[in-house]
């Protein structure tokens, strides 16, 4: 399925593009996945800064899902696609593949739900984050990445143990539950003129604009990305799955190679711009949120803000709903990074 | 009136000990704060955590003032003592001595209530603290701390320029302000059977004090200092000031060398209890603030909470109220204080 292109280019892979066949997720499944959220989400604040506003010249209104349970938007999906297994599925268990904050969702999930989980991580994945994970109760099983392929390892644990795969993005399940953080937003802000998240392999965002244009009549949904990890604007623009190769920037959670089908026809279809941002445009913005509002967010969460931040989305006179998806972050690694800057 | 010890070693000041004849703040005093301090300051975010209630085994309720304005909670005090000020008074200026959050207190303050304000600085002070003081408009006048002492400095500047003096906590105006957080505090969550915050000189300590004693039928208010910079606790202890002359810790927020006679009067007649933590101590709550609760927060701003975390202050069953008194924190040397541990 992958095919071949030179080392470092983008590439589109030969699926059939997304069209009215791929059903998309609505916002009563939006709402459906809030009911299912009760009592298990944190409904996580919104913050303002009057810096912030002074400087754009807008009201940005920040969705805090740093403060979500594991540190991270991810819960939602990972809950809302597990909660809805039937009681077979749920006895044989859920497995998954990933080495970052979709990982201990599952875990946590899992734990909350009763049902077992497997997931398969890296070998090089720091410590910390197998740990993490194995605290919630997770099987975590490791594989080398320079000689086995997760894809064909997950396929054969599944045929093996029977387990049902619940995948970081590319799912109905995953999608509404992620919404659920800006049918909160919208409901604490109100009106908005436009909505931004972050997208990685656009679980976030697909939600995200479900949700949004589910609820408001005039809204506009921007999707944005590092320029070094811009697969879903390269799908946006060719109308298909393109590949980024090797996706290069700090926003470790927005390295996805490629999104898939299902988050490709929302962001085709729902989403109105994908717009990205450089490293330094990101860099400056994270040190904003930790320097000055507070708040500890990880490279990936600070994405959407910088393009509102540094401009590429101007909102002079308007109300803008930004997700800070997660706070997952290396604090040493970021203040290295700010350092870095500096010098 | 500094008595002659060794290096290093506290000793007590030949002040008396405070009575009956220094007045107190009131709780009448904290409402009047908080009327004067509507729309000024923000009504900080009161958050909790499921793994911290876990650990301690009680429901904390941790009152967030590193999300204040100016990053701590300072802006109270000096707003209620400036806006106090007879139209004389304001004319003629107001002068502080600060290196640290009071002196953009003071500066921002003196902006809001078109007052103009001086802040003297030692000329080792970070560049970043003055470009911020200066930020909001106040005058910044460095000094040799190794040749010139900057009371007689003040003192000169006050017969010189006729300016009104609003220091960092021995004003009753500045402890009524302060108390305004925990007014918030309980407003926000209820019954509460202990109140902890940290003491430097004892302004906030102070008005958390009157504020929770007032509002509150059977509260215990704790006072928590890092073990190195203690002479609250040694007051408390001894009924007057005591002086540690060369206080050490990363928590430079409480580095004053004493109390006042004011604060020294509500730590002996109102607070019930002092407590120290190690650095140690101070470094690993700081550590769970920043990587578990996604909150950046300044080492003072630690200090209260690490007396619950530790289990110097035992919650079990208990509802705690803990002030995160601020947030102005240097991120590379908190970063590098976590690495150093580690390694």
């Amino acid at each position: 399925m992958v095919a071949k292109a030179p080392a470092g280019q983008p590439f589109t892979l030969d699926l059939p593009p997304s069209g009215p066949a791929t059903p998309l997720v609505t916002i009563q499944g939006v709402f459906a996945a809030a009911d299912r959220l009760k009592g298990i989400v944190n409904t996580t604040p919104v913050m303002t800064s009057r810096t912030l506003d002074a400087q754009v010249g807008g009201a940005v209104f920040l969705k805090c899902e740093n403060f979500q349970r594991i540190g991270a938007f991810k819960l939602r999906g990972a809950y809302n696609a597990m909660a809805q297994l039937t009681a077979a599925q749920r006895q044989a268990g859920v497995l998954t593949y990933s080495s970052g904050n979709h990982a201990q969702a599952v875990a946590l999930s899992g734990k909350l739900l009763g049902i077992q989980t497997v997931v398969i991580m890296p070998n090089n994945a720091p410590p910390i984050k197998k740990q993490a994970t194995e605290g919630y109760g997770a099987e975590v099983i490791t594989y080398d990445p320079a000689q086995e392929d997760r894809e064909a390892l997950a396929e054969r644990m599944l045929r093996e143990r029977g387990m049902v795969l619940v995948p970081p993005f590319n799912h109905a399940g995953v999608i509404a539950g992620q919404g659920t953080a800006a049918l909160e937003l919208i409901s604490s802000t109100g009106l908005l003129d436009v909505v931004l998240a972050p997208c990685g392999g656009g679980g976030l965002l697909s939600g995200t604009a479900v949700a949004a244009k589910g609820l408001l009549k005039h809204v506009r949904v921007i999707g944005v990305e590092p320029e070094g990890a811009n697969n879903g604007t390269l799908a946006k623009k060719a109308g298909r799955i393109v590949k980024v190769e090797h996706p290069d920037t700090m926003a470790d959670g927005l390295k996805p190679k490629a999104v898939g089908d299902l988050t490709l026809a929302h962001i085709v279809n729902v989403v109105d711009e994908m717009v990205t941002v450089s490293e330094e445009e990101l860099r400056s913005t994270l040190e904003f949120l930790w320097n000055r509002m507070k708040l500890v967010v990880e490279p990936s969460g600070a994405c959407a803000l910088a393009a509102v931040f540094h401009g590429k989305v101007p909102v002079q006179g308007l109300r803008a709903g930004v997700i800070l998806s997660g706070g997952n972050a290396d604090i040493g690694a970021v203040a290295d990074w700010f350092r870095a800057a500096k010098a």
